[in-house]
This record gives C-alpha cells, sequence and structure tokens, in this order.
C-alpha cells in the first residue's frame, strides 16, 4: 500500500508570521502557541482558521506478549475498558465531553469482540496479536489491511466534516509493542525504549525487557511495514494508517501518549511528508515517550505526567488548540487596537 | 490590615484520594490532574464539584522605574493596552472567550485614567508608582489601601457566584518591581530574580539590574508591607490584596505569570494559609518565574515559553481544571464498569 501525501506547503510563512508579530503581544510571547497557530495556518490555508467537528478514535486490540503477563492487568481489561468508552465511562469520554469532541472506538482486533450493537467500529484484524517473542505478530496481509481500515475510518470522519482527528488506543501490554517497535525503527538502545507501563513490578519489568530484548534479535526486514508485522499491535498498525489517511487528506492529526507516538513515527518512515500534520498533545510518565518524540523532533503541548493513554492527553490538548485559532483569528494588531509598536522584538509588559 | 484565611481542612483527604483511586485508570494515571483534583474537593468540600463563572481580574498600573527606560515599550502602552482589553482585542480576550471566563479590568493605577464609561474598574492608588530606584515606590497608607481594594474586587465576584479567580496583570516594566520584590522577600541573588521582560537589549538589561541591585541596598523593613511600598507596583498590591481575599472566602486562585506568582509569595508571607488555595497557571520564559515558583514548591500545569502576563496563561489552564473537575465528578470507578481492579498500582494499558 502506498500512501500519498502532499508535501505541506510553506510558502506563506512570512505572510502569517507577520500576521501573528503585528498582534497586540510581543513578538513570541505566546510561545508554542504561536507555533502552533503557524502550522495550523498552513495546513488550513485560510484567512480564519477553523476547528469543526474535533473526533477521538481510539483504537483497541490485544497483544499475545500478554500471555507473559507483561501488564498488571489481565487482557481481558481491553474489552472491559471498551465496554466502558463506549457507555462514557472513561477518562477520554470525560475530557471529551468537557472539550467537544466527539468519541468513536474500533475493534482493532480485541480477544472477545463485542456486538454490534453496542456501537463500536468493527474493524478487527484478528482476536489479538500472536506472541512477537516467539515470532511475527501478525502477518504483512494483515498489516496491509489494519493500514487499509485505519485510513477508511480517518477518511470517512474528514470527509464528514472534521478538522481535527485525535487519536487514542487501548491494548494491555501494548508499551511492550510500542518498545520493540521504537527500538526496531531507530536502533535505539532496548533500554531506551522500555518503560515499566502502568506500574509494573521489578521481575516483570525484567522479563519485559529480556522478551522485547530476544525478539529483536531474530532477523527481519528493517522497512516499517515489516517492523509492523514483527511486533506490532493490530491498533498500532491501524493508528499508522489513520495517521497516514488524514495527512492524505491535509488534516491536522493530534497524537496522544507513547503508543500513538510509535505509530506516528514508523508512518513518517513510511511517507515523511506525513510529519507536518502531525500535533503532539504531551509528554507522558513513560520511557519510551520522551526517545519516540525526540525521534520526531516532537514539541509537546503538555506535560502533565499522564501515563494513561486511550487519547486522554489528545483530548486534554485542544482547548489549546482552540486558543491559538482563536488569536490568530480574532486578536487586534498593534494598528487595530491603536497600541503602539515599539521595537522588532516587541512591546513589553 | 490583616487577613483571616481558614485553614483548608485536609481531613477528608484520604476518603478524596480512595475515590480518585477507584476510577478506572491506574492509580496516579492522571498525573498532575489528580493533585489537581484532590487540591479542589478539599477547597469545595462536596460531592460534585463545580466550577462556575471563573472571572479573570487584570489590574493594571505604572511603574516610576521605568523613567530609565527599563522597557522596551513605553509607560503608555500600559494605558493602550487596558483600552485593547476593554475592547476586546488582547490575547487574554480571545482565551476567556473560548474557555468561557469574563474578563474585567482594574486600574490599580495606570498613569492616565481612562472614563468611566470605558467599563474599567477604577481603584486607583495614584498615577503610577514614585521610582524605586530613588526610594520607596509607594506610602504604607497606600498599601494597605490597594490590599483593600483588592480583597474588596475578590469578594464581590465570589459573592456574586464565583467559584474560581485568575488573576493577571499589565504594567509596562513590572518585571523589575516584581523582581525586586522577589529579591528582597526571598534573600535570592538579583541576578537569579531578574530577566529581560519582554525583550530587552543588553545594555537595558544591565541597567535594570544595576538600578535594582542598588535600590535594595537601602535599608527597609522586611515584613511584606513595607517591602511592597518600598518595591511595589500597585497592580501588584492590589493582586496580593485579591489573592488574600478569595482565600478569606475560601475560593482557589489560579495564579498567571512571573508577576502574580511573586504577589503570590507576598500573600503567602502575610498569611501562610492562603497556600493551600493556589494553583499555579504555568511556567513562563522570565527567569524569576522558576525562582518563585521554587520559593513556592508550586507545580504549574503549563509549560508554553509564555511571557505575555495579563493572565493570558491561567485563562488557557482553566479548561484543565474543567477536566480535572469532571473526572473527579463522572469518571466511572472499576465497580460501576465492571472492570477489573487488578493492585494498588493499578491497571495498566
Amino acid at each position: 500500500m502506498s500512501f500519498v501525501i502532499p508535501a505541506l506547503d510553506k510558502t506563506a510563512t512570512p505572510v502569517i508570521q507577520q500576521r501573528i508579530n503585528l498582534k497586540t503581544k510581543p513578538a513570541g510571547a505566546l510561545g508554542l502557541l504561536e507555533t502552533l497557530a503557524l502550522q495550523l495556518a498552513l495546513i488550513q490555508s485560510k484567512s480564519r482558521l477553523s476547528l469543526n467537528k474535533p473526533v477521538l478514535l481510539i483504537f483497541a486490540a490485544d497483544h499475545g506478549i500478554n500471555n507473559h503477563g507483561l501488564s498488571i492487568a489481565p487482557s481481558e481489561v481491553t474489552q472491559q475498558m471498551v465496554s466502558n468508552f463506549l457507555a462514557g465511562g472513561a477518562a477520554a469520554n470525560c475530557f471529551c465531553r468537557t472539550n467537544g469532541i466527539e468519541l468513536f472506538v474500533v475493534d482493532a482486533g480485541i480477544l472477545k469482540p463485542l456486538p454490534d450493537a453496542t456501537g463500536v467500529i468493527q474493524q478487527s484484524l484478528g482476536c489479538g496479536t500472536a506472541d512477537f517473542s516467539q515470532g511475527p505478530a501478525m502477518s504483512l496481509a494483515q498489516v496491509e489491511a489494519g493500514l487499509t481500515f485505519g485510513r477508511h475510518v480517518a477518511n470517512q470522519h474528514i470527509v464528514a466534516g472534521c478538522d481535527l482527528l485525535l487519536l487514542g488506543e487501548m491494548g494491555i501490554a501494548n508499551t511492550s509493542s510500542a518498545a520493540a517497535l521504537l527500538a526496531a525503527a531507530t536502533d535505539l538502545p532496548v533500554e531506551t525504549c522500555v518503560g515499566r507501563g502502568t506500574g509494573i513490578s521489578d521481575e516483570q519489568f525484567q522479563l519485559k525487557l529480556a522478551l522485547i530484548k530476544q525478539a529483536l534479535q531474530r532477523p527481519y526486514a528493517k522497512d516499517p511495514q515489516s517492523i509492523l508485522a514483527e511486533f506490532g499491535g493490530f491498533e498500532i498498525v491501524q493508528l499508522c494508517g489513520a495517521i497516514l489517511g488524514a495527512a492524505e487528506m491535509q488534516k491536522p492529526v493530534l497524537i496522544d501518549g507513547f503508543i500513538v507516538s510509535v505509530a506516528a513515527l514508523l508512518a513518517c518512515q513510511m511517507a515523511p511528508d506525513c510529519r507536518d500534520y502531525l500535533i503532539f498533545a504531551h509528554k507522558g510518565a513513560e520511557a519510551g515517550h520522551k526517545a519516540v518524540l525526540k525521534a520526531l523532533d516532537a514539541a509537546v503541548l503538555l506535560d502533565l505526567g499522564l501515563r494513561l493513554g486511550e487519547g486522554s492527553g489528545a483530548a486534554l490538548a485542544v482547548p489549546l488548540l482552540k486558543a491559538a485559532i482563536s488569536f490568530y483569528n480574532d486578536m487586534a494588531s498593534f494598528a487595530d487596537a491603536g497600541v503602539t509598536q515599539v521595537a522588532e522584538t516587541g512591546a513589553s509588559q
């Protein structure tokens, strides 16, 4: 499968930057919000920026590697949490409600599928991946299918008017999969990539590290699709597809935590031009998250010590996008407001 | 003047913490939002937390020290920006609009007062402070009057149903005043306290440093009121009064940037129990901001490289308070959602 991502046209940068600099504030005084406004203005390429119908897609799947008990939770918690999302009871639901975001849950491959009537979007690649410490987590055909599924669901929402796609995930033991993917995709030391997930014991951590190290020693092809087949989760593959699918349609994607960031890294390896459409919501507590953000040269909007996933961090960052859009659209210029503009470096307070 | 701040009753901490821990997430997985929910639950002491009628008060004043040209902007920009706030054109207005916050502007002592008809709240202590490099910025009587004014306007809004007070400021050269206050109140080296405001030249910076050092060498009483009289700004004094006035009525106060944080430090020195009612919105780019946050042992919600003041950072942080309240009020417990609770340290993802 190939994705054709339109390179972001940056020729308007000086014009946009000048508009930002003429707002009634010292130049640069809104920090990261100015960078964000520039990025959104380049992507949307219109005079008044918009944030219509933001949608959070949570991709859920199970992981064969959890046969080794690499998480505090049993795999059945994935399905239980999917039900919790569908019932509106999880953190991601709360944050979506307070910030005006619509939430959808995708079964990308949980152990025990839920009935259609629950409202889950059915695009399962199987009932959990194979144990990647023993062999490939999935086939290349499953990777292809997952990319297609992810692209499809992203495209559907964009066609329906979604201006901003938020991505989240749920999958017991998926930090193991993400850590292996990160190590394989970057040649970073495994130790840099593996963390404690949501709080495993020393013993579990040593086992997690050993299994991932062992898995990485077998021969495998180094292209992103092969790496995904080898170590991936079904949700991570579909996240890649959704990222690429949104970038294809030139829509910004708000990336959540460690797992979604690893999906973003692989998406950027498949199609480097997608990087310009990505916004990174937060830096989580998981060890590998810092490493993947560095590999992506990503500045983050929030640093709250989150370690939940679900797209919770992405949902929390949406008001900052709204704020960036608001100042870009509506803040007065020096001329509008009759405020003395004092120097290139701006007014002082 | 004395403020009687009710010490925050923390006996409910274990009950509140248990409620947070039983939500469907690993314990601690919402990071700082959990700390915030605990603080708000202790302050509000009710089962469903609320955030009604949040109000941003921007206190504006001018500074005699700017006779030396310590800012890139001339002092007239203070009044111009006050007009900009009243017309709805500043960054703070944009962020208040997107986040549902009502904004009020207080003339605490700008050079040229604006007519009543503009809607500014008139509680001026004078047309700018005296130049504190030459002698006290104001009299102790002005400090007393300013504390009363600040308390009064805070109380008025709280009586009208405001659950959360946001504080901001506008005053050309007020980073000079705040830096001197911080050095005087903490015995920190002046170099740690003085920054470049919104981007002054090397020459201006050296002059700023020299004038502050010189001012700090004259003898002055070390109590907070005397320090305020010596180096204060009229807006900073009123900010202290507003902080203490809100804490008196057991309402949380959302602190903005460097200047408001220095006011908070002095308020805490006057009445240490007010500390428990303070929430720190962000860490700004100004050098002294880190130092004052450390002196207050304050964790911040945002770190966006802001250096604007106006309460802009406080306004940006409000959605995080809403999110904390939302998960505390409405997120399902393990029992509610039928999710397996796996260990003290929580479920994993």
